[in-house]
């Protein structure tokens, strides 16, 4: 089936087909519908090997993710595989353990693969200049920035929420219900990363209510999953029981303490009031619906794309850009009696 | 810094370390450990461009997945995308809604990146041959077959588990602890689908077992996710409030059934119990732990890449693989008084 056969079944000229395939505005309605009508029924795929050809570069862009299995990733990723379609370019997709290289990992899908820009998905917040040297396309920081690491910021582009500035409003919405003994799930508190920002924003909120710094009340997971999440907050309720609230710093790991309250005959939020950060479709639906500050995952991928194929494309240079989340007003935030 | 810097530094010659990075059997373990410590050190990417040239085709497969936002697909596009990985593949990643047509997307996928192979996550179970013939490499149906189509089963491959025996067994389940009224939460019973061959199980196991099939405990979703799932539920107990048990069609669906369940003043189970097939991470830290089928999402990744490269390498034919679910038992199913 080729171009000039849909031409002949549709009763138009190839030009015309030609027209409704890319997509041209001087098409009308009736022709465009008519045309996709035959070349859906004859799954027509175009040949763009001619066209290809002349083209001097690929049009294909990497996305590497850091860190498997986190659900706050998967929404972010298919906005950015939509946005990455919808310019007409193709997405290339590699995803690897939070331990591992994201530099070392994009680097080598740039040269295998002849990428014109890289996305980072969740990677270190400390790159020095020379780390970063191997990367040899444009790239964004999708949901991080560089702020503990060396690179000027002009040299580097970034979408983020403020991790310190959201985890502070997180726990002054706790304060403002009149709790005081607020307990701090994190990963780490010296992560150099978004666990250590969002454990800054704890502590500043504290301070500028005048709230005890209770050390006892901050615990760790050491990983970044439900599971360790599960068990921490298992231990700091075997260790104390007399806080009234707590800030999660994610929905996933806010979702997992929930069960460990409800597994040890706490009840949320008339025992603890939770909240956390992120916005994950699933935490809507726990009984009661998670208290959480919404990323806007839509836009943190879209506004990638755009930044990168902008400098792909050499229309614009390095970037940074700064998103801010929205309440969702859950069930487990109660007032403190 | 090239192979010949990394050699130098190291006190090894070139070609040990080009062993190393090629994975050669005949290298000491204390060599290896010398030679990557220095590569992860100065973050060396090997330069393949030479080897890509004397290649024939690219190493790349494409990985098309139908249906956003399903968090059982998550599982397992991670594991196919390490199984492409280790094998020293690379994948190129596609999303589209349910609605779209994943063949059309793979062929287009496939002519554009020069592609030697295609897993398609979660497509339609009708397949014409004709339909199916504009996919010119090896590809393999991942998670589902060709149950409602027309195609032999000679001609393509399959890695998926057995959804109305699967079905018929969630059902059967909930019959032993004593369930006569089994509501059934399902996308669509007609949709040549999952939902129909699951639906069949319902049936079928209610045949078995003599219990009278009562249509109005059918509730359709429409549409697959959570907010449909949630709406179906409230429905169905706004119609009727004599079941005692559900089985839900998806692990995702059954977490948003059981938060309308508790908005609507049911205790689960003591109201009513609750089942479901997949097994993702998210059910097992609900209120309580849901009880379900699980599938084994890694091997259904792993099995898809290694069937789809033995068909690139010339190594082995079309192959149909059929694998079972476990059951975990969560605290949603009690015995009926």
């Amino acid at each position: 089936m080729t171009i000039k056969d849909i031409a002949e079944r549709c009763g138009v000229s190839v030009s015309t087909v030609s027209r409704v395939l890319n997509d041209h505005p001087d098409v009308s309605d009736a022709v465009r519908e008519k045309v996709m009508k035959v070349v859906q029924e004859v799954h027509y795929v175009p040949n763009n090997s001619a066209r290809d050809l002349v083209k001097p570069q690929s049009n294909t862009i990497g996305l590497v993710v850091r860190g498997i299995g986190n659900p706050f990733f998967s929404q972010v990723i298919h906005s950015i595989e939509k946005a990455t379609r919808e310019a007409g370019y193709t997405l290339v997709f590699h995803q690897i353990p939070s331990g591992e290289d994201e530099i070392a990992a994009g680097a080598s899908l740039v040269q295998s693969k002849k990428l014109r820009g890289l996305i980072l998905l969740g990677g270190c917040f400390d790159y020095s200049r020379e780390q970063i040297a191997v990367l040899k396309v444009p790239y964004v920081c999708c949901t991080y920035s560089n702020s503990f690491g060396g690179l000027k910021e002009g040299t580097y582009s970034s979408v983020t929420i403020n991790d310190q500035k959201e985890a502070y409003r997180a726990v002054e919405l706790l304060i403002r219900q009149g709790h005081k003994k607020i307990a701090l799930l994190l990963d780490s508190k010296q992560d150099r990363s978004i666990s250590e920002l969002r454990y800054k924003g704890y502590r500043q909120a504290l301070a500028d209510y005048d709230i005890f710094f209770d050390e006892e009340l901050v615990e760790e997971t050491g990983k970044f999953d439900m599971e360790s999440a599960y068990e921490a907050m298992r231990r700091l309720i075997w260790r104390r029981d007399d806080f009234t609230a707590a800030f999660v710093i994610a929905d996933s790991m806010a979702v997992a303490a929930m069960k460990a309250l409800a597994d040890e005959g706490w009840h949320v939020p008339e025992d603890c009031s939770v909240i956390a950060i992120d916005g994950i479709q699933m935490s809507a639906y726990t009984v009661p619906t998670l208290t959480t500050l919404v990323q806007p995952s839509e836009e943190l991928g879209t506004d990638s794309v755009r930044i990168l194929l902008d400098m792909v494309e050499n229309k614009a240079g390095n970037c940074h850009m700064e998103l801010e989340t929205s309440l969702r007003e859950g069930g487990t935030v109660l007032q403190n009696k």
